[in-house]
């Protein structure tokens, strides 16, 4: 609890006019003081400020109501920009996002089993150019990575696939590049983007987004933010263990965890694995050759031991999803990740785990559906946590601060959007 | 997002300087001036109003620090009250509490097995003398209940032991009574209860307490709020299917649910049905008057048919916690509840399945420990409710509001906190 200081009133207030920029196209003075209740002399002098700054600018008059044509003040949407990166296991790609969500400046580079080292050797090689680009001021860079990050201290814990422990990732990249920088797991930022920028506008401010690829977490929107737990690691459900007699193993050393029954890894395992293998055989491979997409075609082309190998990864997930919609009773489920490729027999698996396990009245108003989101979902998330982040853009040059100011300018930010929104 | 008014600022300020009453036995002005950065002139103003509205009071000279000794001021105890209820399903308890959550005039009155209407009279007869006391005035009712419940909108959607279905009993109450009514299910109340006055101070904003008795259910404080999902039946996990094969039948029509196999309730019918049963006979009963008071010192007394089935309990409550525990990353879990009178066997059953089940950077640093409330930890919470609800402190006389302003008020005032605290 703080007390309310003028200064605060003041930002609060800009904040609040930044809001309503954000979200329409274009808008009069007069309809934002009208939407705000603030007077009409406090919006102009804020809307000055930020047409000073670059923020904003007039674009033209808008219709009459009667009177004189009001003018009308829009976003500049290249006025700043954000870098968002996604850490995949088999792909880092980072992007340039504008202030309306634009994405631009995609840099790629394969990155199957590199050791620490190399790692972050391939971040940089993304990022020189990104933050060298014509896109300038470029405001920070949101990092959606696997594994278990400590969000607050910007540290990657533990990332096996990356070969990185105990990283100070956050320290490395503001160091080299003068930028602010926010780490979140990449299932955590996936959900952020899903739950700002997915199809419809969410009816509720909780959601939970669940991600099946390669490996399976998810991220739990609560009260409009992100919930990442006490140690970071909420929403990370791939090695709750689901088997609970004679599991496989798992890469993480337990038996039987989620991931080894219903990841992408798990169903092309079991395809490869099929006695005399008619996936393989249809597509004319030796059966360790079979991937991800073979297994598609062999389900669309209706093979009944392919189809069976997604239903009971469908069903396995499902157990999980019910978990969770019964602990937490939200009712807004987005499902993400290459799983999402087998469609609806997948779909209907996970559905129907679902209003079996979790109690009725907790399920008859849950939604599960696919998200509208793509490859792109997890570099929107990650940017959205810095382009929300409103104290960014304050001033009118890119922000030089030190690490220690930089984590508490966000973590500020973040509990102020926590009382504003 | 809303406009900082003058207004706002001036309420901000004084529910800091409440907080701070409410935190400390007593205090001076300076030192409250000193701890919220406010002018000593403000912090004056805000105590003149305070003193004149009854809510604290000068009590005497602190120690001088050098110059001229400081007054010092304190909270009135007894100059506001709230009611708080428990509706048990074999008891129904109110009782009265100040604002320092001494408990009085408790008044109890057994419920087992009451239709729809007897449960609401049977309150009825608990609220008319409570309100009618010497403790005025009374600030508002707060109400835990078994079941599912909207507390938005004050109804009680389901709860079985009671016969109520979708019964609007904050509207009746408000009714009745004239005071502000805030309804909860019964372990989200005993949740808050444990998080704000249980023992040791929570190192961390969130915490999931688990209540273990007739039936089971669980609480889950995020960011220092109850959180209750789109539904209002967050952390409703005595439903969660937790054995999958041949599962008993459960009172909700399904089969296999985990208040079958880890309740009170559970344990009792398991004792109950022992083959060649010793706990009975070492009672010196017959097998179908074996209650859990029997089943505790047979326990005590090292029956080892007695322990296993207690063991088994906690086994599975363990799977629940687990999978709480994996799924939020929250580390501070506490027990409540009827069971928790079987200690450390118990204890140990749960914390070892946990350690098992989840994954280990998980539940490493998870503390799973037995609470500190015993029986008014509903009562506590539930009227906890009210009482951080500064909101209903402003004024000096108690508010008799129209329905729809008090469930925004309380709305509003949550959502305040939110952003205060």
């Amino acid at each position: 609890m703080q007390k309310a200081t003028r200064q605060q009133t003041k930002e609060q207030n800009r904040n609040l006019v930044l809001k309503i920029f954000f979200e329409r196209s274009s808008i009069s003075r007069a309809e934002i003081a009208r939407m705000t209740h603030l007077t009409r002399t406090t919006v102009s002098d804020i809307v000055a400020d930020l047409i000073e700054e670059g923020l904003v600018a007039e674009i033209g008059l808008g219709s009459s109501t009667g009177g004189k044509s009001p003018i009308l003040v829009s976003l500049v949407d290249n006025s700043r920009y954000f870098i968002g990166i996604d850490l995949a296991y088999n792909m880092f790609c980072g992007a340039i996002i504008n202030l309306r969500n634009q994405i631009s400046n995609m840099v790629c580079l394969p990155a199957d089993g590199m050791d620490g080292e190399k790692s972050l050797k391939a971040i940089f090689e993304i990022l020189d150019p990104l933050t060298r680009s014509d896109c300038q001021p470029i405001l920070g860079i949101g990092v959606g990575t696997p594994g278990l990050v400590n969000s607050r201290e910007g540290i990657v814990v533990n990332a096996v696939n990356l070969g990185w422990y105990d990283l100070p990732l956050a320290r490395i990249l503001e160091s080299r590049y003068r930028l602010p920088v926010f780490l979140l797991n990449d299932c955590q930022a996936a959900a952020m983007g899903e739950f700002i920028y997915g199809q419809s506008p969410p009816a509720s401010p909780n959601m939970i987004v669940v991600r099946a690829g390669h490996g399976i977490g998810s991220g739990i929107i609560i009260n409009g933010q992100l919930f990442q737990g006490d140690g970071g690691a909420a929403g990370e459900i791939g090695h709750v263990v689901i088997v609970h007699k004679d599991g496989l193993p798992c890469r993480c050393g337990n038996f039987g965890c989620l991931e080894t029954v219903a990841s992408a890894r798990a169903v092309v395992q079991q395809a490869q694995s099929l006695a005399g293998n008619s996936i393989a055989a249809q597509a004319g491979k030796d059966p360790h050759s079979v991937t991800l997409e073979t297994l598609e075609k062999a389900v669309e082309n209706g093979d009944e031991a392919a189809l069976q190998i997604v239903v009971q990864a469908g069903k396995y997930l499902g157990l999980a999803v019910a978990s969770l919609v019964g602990m937490l009773n939200i009712h807004n489920v987005v499902l993400m990740g290459e799983m999402t490729r087998f469609g609806n027999p997948w779909l209907k698996a996970i559905r129907d785990t679902v209003a079996k396990t979790a109690l009725s009245r907790l399920t008859r108003d849950a939604t599960i559906h696919i998200g509208s989101l793509r490859e792109n979902g997890v570099i929107l998330g990650a940017a959205a946590s810095m382009v929300s982040d409103y104290s960014l853009l304050f001033g009118n040059t890119h922000l030089i601060v030190e690490q220690s100011h930089l984590i508490n300018s966000v973590e500020r930010a973040r509990e102020q959007q926590l009382s504003l929104d």
